[in-house]
């Protein structure tokens, strides 16, 4: 109710009367009262004029059920929401709920005690600041193709930063965010599967949004939106701005099975192509230049006369020159 | 300790003294006489003689850690070992305990309540009778190699069929074991990724051993070890035998990270190899010859002038005449 209540008043320029929100939403004048009274114990400033209606002057920069979902323009990306003040990391309650979760499922929460990176890296979680929320999915698909989704998810955030916070978001090959030559986001994708068919995926995604100072060990290399905006952002805005691209870009994704479609906009996106950069193959290391990816995610760098297809997150590439 | 007494009881062809037992175990003759009193509440017939010790002459049909441990040539698979009464599978059961546990801990269960199959469906799990466990694996490999587990732990379980019960097993590509045309044995595995990298494999494996009459809407289809070989069957000397069979199968499987060094013996065992099947890929049926398998665990048919390569366990193949 009170996500219905906030989508009305965020869509309405003028007031709206209780009458019109009883109507709309079918239930007593007190019901929507009690509601308004929760909303505002929550930080928001709703004005009440007699003979006129409600009228939502401000939003608390909350990441809460209903203030992402009011946002929203999808069919089922982040139609149900699970928010959380605290939790170990929002990637393991995705996986401890996953089972009976419906697919579409948002898990938020304000802090994690145990943010995790990939390979087990940690992740610095500052509470009230960053985003941290991991989105269960139940696609009809293979293993194999799971990897690919991560690249959806990149694509998809990039997109929703450069709406939210007008600023031009670059993908670090295959899945990290960055502005301005600093990481600003981090996805961490997680599967159970049988060996032919997926049961979950848990895309897990990190962002610095209005953090004010990185710590000291991290400021050369990560920054957060707000450093390079300059502005205070709305965290709500910029997840339901995410969940309404990627459910797009998503479905765009399963029309073919490859990136087929996306790999424009990805490359696009893509930093360092067209420049020379590194391969730290454990194997080998080389030089060649970043070509863009293919349609099943694969890096394609030209090396000499020969094309190399990058296909594992294994495979450190970097530019020649500075750290992305 | 009982492991341990069961291990050289078993080794020993004539009388196994008090003395020796307590000082190759390092313990008092008091807790050798509770641990022999243990063991014949388990159903274990130990013979005691004065003045020459103590003789194994028979062992319940029971698949408890020490009498599965006591068995084991192995330096990890099934070192520790976790039995369970009933559980609802020893698939979920090793989900559960899989973060914790170290790699190759073996979960036995006497009961499935809720027996799983393939894609699934269920699997029937009658009391004391079948063999139902699930090895938990934790290689560094990356996910898109876990399915040529499957196909490894196939073979081994062949191998041990053969070698305790005297049968002659075929594979049903990919990883159905089959006896004399029916099935034996199926193989679930199932698997916690990051994108780059395997958290965990759970090989679920469940086999009719003494299963005296199958239930009758799958008695054309289905059979057990003992209705094939006419005799009972240690169901802990036959996980046993898997065990030492897996570990080495696993270790060559991951010297080369393919299938390479084991084809030919999976190949040995391919049933319909060099026959017409009929594959049953959704987007097209045909026939054509099977080969075998290659080195990634594909299987090779000949479709004509054509080779064909299946990956997918989604693509059922029979073969042309018959169930199998």
């Amino acid at each position: 109710m009170k996500t219905q209540i906030l989508r009305i008043l965020r869509n309405s320029p003028d007031y709206v009367s209780g009458q019109e929100l009883c109507e709309e939403l079918g239930v007593s004048r007190t019901a929507v009262w009690k509601s308004m009274n929760k909303l505002k114990e929550e930080g928001y400033e709703i004005e009440a004029v007699q003979n006129r209606g409600y009228h939502l002057i401000s939003c608390p920069d909350v990441v809460t059920g209903s203030e992402v979902g009011s946002r929203l323009s999808t069919s089922w990306a982040g139609r149900k929401i699970l928010h959380y003040k605290e939790t170990d990391s929002t990637n393991n309650q995705a996986k401890r709920e996953a089972e009976a979760a419906e697919h579409g499922t948002l898990i938020i929460a304000d802090i994690q005690s145990a943010g995790k990176g990939r390979r087990g890296r940690s992740w610095s979680s500052p509470a009230g600041t960053g985003i941290f929320m991991s989105l269960i999915l139940k696609p009809v698909l293979r293993p194999a193709y799971a990897s690919m989704l991560t690249l959806v998810a990149a694509l998809s955030t990039a997109r929703a930063i450069e709406e939210t916070a007008g600023l031009e978001a670059k993908i670090k090959w295959p899945n990290d965010l960055v502005v301005n030559k600093k990481k600003v986001t981090g996805i961490l994708t997680e599967l159970s599967a049988e060996m032919e068919q997926i049961h979950y995926i848990v895309i897990g995604i990190g962002i610095n949004v209005n953090t004010e100072n990185m710590p000291d060990d991290i400021a050369s290399t990560a920054t957060s939106l707000r450093i390079e905006s300059g502005r205070q952002l709305s965290r709500a805005a910029l997840i339901a701005c995410f969940l309404n691209y990627f459910e797009k870009d998503y479905e765009s994704f399963l029309s073919s099975c490859d990136l087929s479609s996306l790999m424009e906009e990805y490359n696009k996106r893509l930093i360092n192509r067209g420049s020379m950069v590194r391969v730290l193959d454990p194997e080998e290391e080389y030089e060649g230049k970043a070509l863009g990816i293919n349609e099943k995610g694969g890096l394609m760098v030209q090396r000499g006369d020969q094309l190399e297809i990058i296909t594992s997150g294994e495979v450190s590439v970097r530019g020649v020159y500075g750290y992305v």
